[in-house]
């Protein structure tokens, strides 16, 4: 099972490719793509659209999971990160990609097994889950990780309680 | 000059085409595109982009102009607009059309010379300036003629500016 996880921002967006392999989780490529503020909103989008439907086509995720805030801190930038958001869900909807969101609590109750942690509890959980030595960089790139790992995990817990349903 | 005037919205999404002859404004066409409540968000979205897209084929608008709330009620709601309008942005950029955004406030402004003016309103003042018998059906397709009158009414003043600014 591959993932790509996504912190959507319309000035940074970051992405990170997981894959399971059994319990083994396998970081497969990360990143962020970081659009010209000299760009207009349209120009700027249009440059995240194209980029993710390339990362779509070369690592071919089973699934794509975004980061959806729960409360955004205000209206305009709950708009940016909206308009982020759509373009993620879009491009994975156009290639018929299966779409989830997590709020930043079910990210952090994810993968540090506490709602509140700090982002940089939320980093050293994504490097110790994948086994790497240093944290990932950028920042969004290690958030878009552990987007990914998130849903992962619900989808190995979900599993096991379907195992669980099928003996009883 | 040709504009294609948006009211965006991840349930319904006005669109209205208006096109100016000198000091005449001419509708086009106009209506709205209905999201089925069953889909998932992605799906949503997708459909919308592809049918602005073939909107913008058939038309071919010079310019795009979209409804871009400055203060939306909650955050929930900013989310949605964000998605929609980025959707919006998104389908006019990929065709290198240039967009812009209006607050309501413009849009009442512009359309009514009343910045505080009701939705019933506006809409008249549609009906009257397009020399429509009827207000345009759905609202959301009168309230995308709205705009996009506001933006033709924005160039043609910009006109009126620059032949001043050549005289003197």
């Amino acid at each position: 099972m591959r993932v790509l996880g996504i912190d959507p921002g319309t000035v940074t967006m970051g992405y990170g490719v997981v894959e399971s392999h059994n319990d083994n989780l396998v970081l497969i490529d990360c990143g962020a793509l970081v659009t010209s503020g000299r760009s207009t909103m349209g120009e700027r989008l249009c440059y995240l659209y194209r980029e993710l439907l390339c990362i779509i086509e070369n690592y071919q995720p089973d699934m794509v999971a975004v980061e959806q805030p729960f409360v955004a801190s205000n209206a305009r930038s709950a708009l940016a990160i909206g308009k982020a958001q759509a373009i993620a869900l879009l491009a994975a909807a156009t290639q018929s990609i299966p779409t989830h969101e997590y709020t930043p609590t079910q990210v952090k109750q994810s993968v540090t097994n506490y709602g509140a942690s700090s982002k940089e509890q939320v980093q050293e959980m994504v490097r110790l889950q994948l086994g790497l030595k240093e944290i990932p960089q950028p920042n969004d790139a290690a958030d878009a990780l552990a987007v990914a790992i998130c849903h992962l995990r619900e989808i190995h817990l979900s599993e096991l309680l379907a195992r669980q349903g099928e003996k009883q």
